[in-house]
């Protein structure tokens, strides 16, 4: 007995060869997924646009998930990149988060605006390479830096707008992990760099004259995963949003004392060291998924993004400095999904779609993280957690 | 000068007090961004459904993310709960990530399926009590011991499906966390544990006669965040794949010889141990981020969900035991956005909507994992990995 | 050419099977290592006990390293199981580190003096079972839950002090770590618990009816090594240290504003999550090595014992609470090293030889650690770090 | 009531401020010693040096530790540095220890020989930089980069032997970290380290227009703890061990079938990510610290020395690839307690005295870690855990 519905020969989705992304062929695989399962995907085949944009985007397309988005602000951010005030769409199915973000853009907006930096720019590939021993291994790591001008020159033909900057090297026994990192632009950069890499490897393999094995990724980058490497040494975009909150606003808006607040700051940051957590602040993956989604980010990516460090201060006025550091935020304003119908109006909104524009969207990410970190952290503070969850949160069960 | 678009006063976004989920509504707030930005939303204003399903997981709603959902499969589950053929939607906007995890769901169907196992299930809220020193934490932590079952009565009074399991304690200087565990029925269990454990906390209060301070939360949880405790304590659900890939089909529909596959999974571990990641493997995210937002489920828990620990072994005939095993699953089929138009239907795809189905979700959850692993996996090793990206991905820059 | 200065075969050290514990048998050795070195053991052969009391503590005996000792004190302390004031031995060759722990002890003493607590005590062995599958390997662990009694019964069997409390279970695949977690009396009791969950895994081997293999240690454990499972769950003892520093004190006696204290506070937690460092403190090693090798403890225990977590508040009126947590402190007070000449003496100067005195022990350990933390902390706001290594370290190169 | 022993008012140790380094102030705090404790110092007061060797080593010297000395080997090394057969000094109380390594010493050596391996050396201080916001806290860091050399220069020209490679900086927020590379020749080099970077600050704060506060440590260096940071960009040094045990010889002398110590390492590897270990091989740390105490090391850098990376393989014949990486191994044959009686004497006898000798010794220290490595791991997987401790251990309690 199976129950999942399907007794049958194996089945194969059916696929149009000649041209597999037109409505037809969206629909021929709805209907295969009714007959198969019984279900149908009524809302699922309900989209707007013409599935001829696809390619590149999606295999096997049948339709859509609609996730609501909310619209929160105005976020007042005073950054390089980003300057004025923003409303922000967000694409979620969690009950509060918008509205909890848009408390803390308030409050933030009235302190004045968040101040947003973007510090570092670092895409990365981790290539392997192993060596009869750790001798060999050592003196490939001094011809691989010998050879970076040569080996970037390999890298970049590639590319138009990717950019090494520098190798990192890790020795474990007779591997060695080459850790190349670069700008990537106003894309994401994860394909980029994976294929500049490619290339860089195949000059190496070319011109060292030692014998080794070679994998394109050990397993160092770490893609698609929360790691200390990425921690320290930046994925993607390393940026900073601060915040000085006025005691009096935090005390009227959010019905909390500053002091408290820095206080129990104080136990945060040991849970946190405790746990050893990704985050040592609440809840940054809460907004950045949201906004994810709705500007077709590669929302996988949110494992590593969500990573990051709070660091506060409580002033000698009895205001409140907050900042907090993304270490590893990944995103693009151009290739991906961003080119999509609702995900390019989502990033028009924000100013954001297309090139020249990467820098401004991490900085709104950052804002937005930091309007969440202090909507939740007075909550809880406050003792509204859960009856604010209670009253817009879904708590059926 | 700004680029936030905006330099009047600030414009709060509309509501309506008396009906904010109407159509009307969601109007009302694209036509304000429109006024605002200049932006028209006429995608993001194309959804299928009543807004009058929306509370409890939206607010400020104004349409929808048109998320492209690709169908993947057939995969062959041998579960405990899921038991069968499935095809999996996957939702996402990055190409080859549906063909990839089709490509692994063939090879691990034709090697005879994939096993599935729930594990553990435990979700958890972690408040933090701070007393004037360590031997007050110390004596009020053996009284919550002593005090368990009057004390699991009150969190209970809170939830018909939540089940207090055991109460975690973990003291730094004069802090005591107390991480309680729960079962969650069907429901991810958040909010439901929040509420909970805030009920058990009352009355912790009102029976304890010692002075302290209390916080919902120390940040021990570790909600929305990858930690170690999670990794190691489970966070949601704890699941296991298993699959032994038979070395004539690895070689035949792959192109990689198992003995090599576990040459270079010894690499892949010391990698991942070197940069200290929150997963051994090489993309769980990707797999689990698409079935995330096609099914409803609170995909900032994407953070979280991610992590896991690879475990294969090479057997004696050549073939490749390959397990993955998810520590912190946060996953529903109850509650949160899994009622939503699209949402509901995907997991009607899937035998899974509603109540009893949520441990049947984890392990098409964890299936689903594997299979994408083993292709990604291959195409490494195969060298395939960057040409697969070439013809199906956007490599545009 | 070898600069290992032997050419001629392999020589065996020489031993004597008759009495290998005797002051013939280390000067054979001795005599043995100027024959195939030319290196006279002079000082290394000077010690001032009988080698007959060695067997169990070393093999191939030749003498002895002599590592100064220092005393400081005293330190007041207000413990559960240490009261008053106590002098220090500790035995180092860096220069600086009893001066400077010194100055914290006086520091402390003059606030009144620190309080200690030992908050849990757990020590551990962790065999790993496998099955065939993680279906068999979760219903293994079910077994054990129920069969508890009996397993503690049998590891109880093989020792007098140690007493296992609970059986921690955590699944990898088809993989069952259980992590048994003892109370070992005044011992450290690594190998205690090690013979102990022999028996118990013999009593499971003998009456689990599943097919499983079996190994003592799966490296969960994590003996000699620092890890976080440690860290969270307790390995030895976790103990607190305690104290409120005065604001005028700090400031006379070492220069500092609290204020400031707190201040460059946040910044030493950042540095330190961001670092993943095991200890959020400062230099919990020093002091507790220079005990340890004094008191006869296992030295190669400060891989795990020196990890730990500060937390600290600055209080109203400006004195300053800190606490130092050592979450994995391996001590003992019987057994091991702990009889042996010099390392017995200090003991007792202590007032720590023999049974009961463990819990005083690692009271005393923390209220060190403490002492050089406030000492190296202080040095460093003030600007006397490289100074005083200057004046009393040797700076030489 | 104390336990303390003391109960008048606080008394100072004695010092003799016209010269505190001889027999008679050892003595006079000997004496000191007893009457306030009522205990004897004995053994403690027997050293066979002359005191005034120790300024810089110690202060409040009151006698010695007599730690008993095994002498393990020979070991054949093919480094390098190190080349030829070793026979190793190891301070240690615990029963097995050199028997245990000298079993791992003669199976290695069977087998041909460790290969060692300096792959890197980098000792480091990190000062962090606090701006007004992360703006001028980036722009800072671009500053620091143009101005490498000059601020090279003011750091060298403090010592003869530091260099600095380079500096790595890392942001949190207005934080700016920077991390300080140096060779240090052969002395360990944490005192050159903060002298030499304490200078570069220097010229910093002379030479950088804007305003910052400064602090010579922001705990990213990490000092006396095991870090992340460390493992992956070194401290001290990195240095890879390597062999390969011949199949034959690990069945005839260790019991132990190749094939099966393999698929037990998938075990281990597994084990050491879930705990999050420091290391994820045995016991680097047992035999480290012995060397560490025997040679004049500072013992507290096992905090930081023990950790490391084991990567194995199993060979097509059936032979068995061994390799660990030390990544954090702090040593020196100069400076420090190496000069000292009876551990220079060790040093001389592994022909590691005095300068161009650190390599040599950190090879020597690697390949002992490798042959315990072996050892532990035999015993483990061959049943002779607890049999082998009983035997030679002290079981006693």
């Amino acid at each position: 007995m199976t129950n999942g519905r399907t007794v049958a020969p194996r089945r194969k989705v059916p696929r149009d060869k000649a041209n597999d992304y037109s409505p037809e062929s969206a629909t021929a695989r709805r209907d295969f997924a009714r007959e198969e399962t019984g279900v149908d995907l009524k809302h699922v085949g309900q989209y707007s646009f013409d599935p001829s944009i696809l390619p590149g985007n999606i295999e096997n397309f049948m339709g859509v998930a609609q996730v609501p988005i909310g619209l929160a602000g105005p976020l007042t951010i005073n950054g390089e990149h980003a300057v004025g005030e923003f409303y922000i769409p967000m694409a979620t199915t969690e009950g509060t988060l918008v509205a909890s973000y848009n408390r803390g853009m308030r409050l933030i907006s009235e302190c004045g605006g968040v101040k947003t930096t973007v510090v570092e720019h670092s895409m990365q590939r981790s290539p392997v390479f192993e060596f009869e021993d750790a001798l060999q291994a050592r003196d490939f790591g001094r011809w691989v830096t010998q050879n970076f001008d040569a080996i970037k020159e390999a890298a970049e033909r590639t590319t138009r707008s990717g950019k090494l900057q520098n190798i990192g090297q890790y020795t474990i026994g007779p591997l060695r992990f080459l850790r190349f990192n670069y700008t990537t632009g106003d894309a994401a950069g994860q394909n980029m760099t994976g294929k500049a890499t490619l290339a860089a490897c195949e000059w190496i393999m070319s011109n060292f004259s030692g014998k080794f094995k070679f994998m394109l990724s050990g397993n160092v980058d770490t893609d698609k995963k929360h790691s200390q490497i990425n921690m320290l040494l930046t994925r993607g975009k390393r940026v900073v949003a601060e915040v000085v909150l006025k005691r009096d606003l935090l005390k009227s808006m959010m019905h909390v004392d500053s002091r408290e607040m820095f206080r129990t700051r104080q136990i945060s940051m040991a849970g946190a060291f405790l746990a050893h957590s990704s985050n040592n602040g609440a809840h940054a993956a809460n907004g950045l998924t949201a906004l994810f989604i709705a500007t077709g980010q590669d929302v996988a990516n949110i494992a590593e993004s969500h990573s990051g460090v709070s660091y506060t201060q409580l002033l000698e006025n009895g205001d409140y400095y907050w900042s907090i550091t993304l270490t590893s935020l990944i995103v693009g304003t151009y290739g991906g999904g961003t080119g999509l119908a609702t995900q390019r109006e989502c990033l028009e909104l924000l100013g954001c779609y297309g090139t020249g524009k990467a820098d401004k969207f991490a900085e709104i990410c950052a804002a937005t993280v930091l309007a969440g970190e202090t909507s939740l952290t007075s909550a809880i503070l406050a003792g509204e957690w859960v009856s604010s969850h209670d009253q817009l949160g879904r708590n059926r069960p």
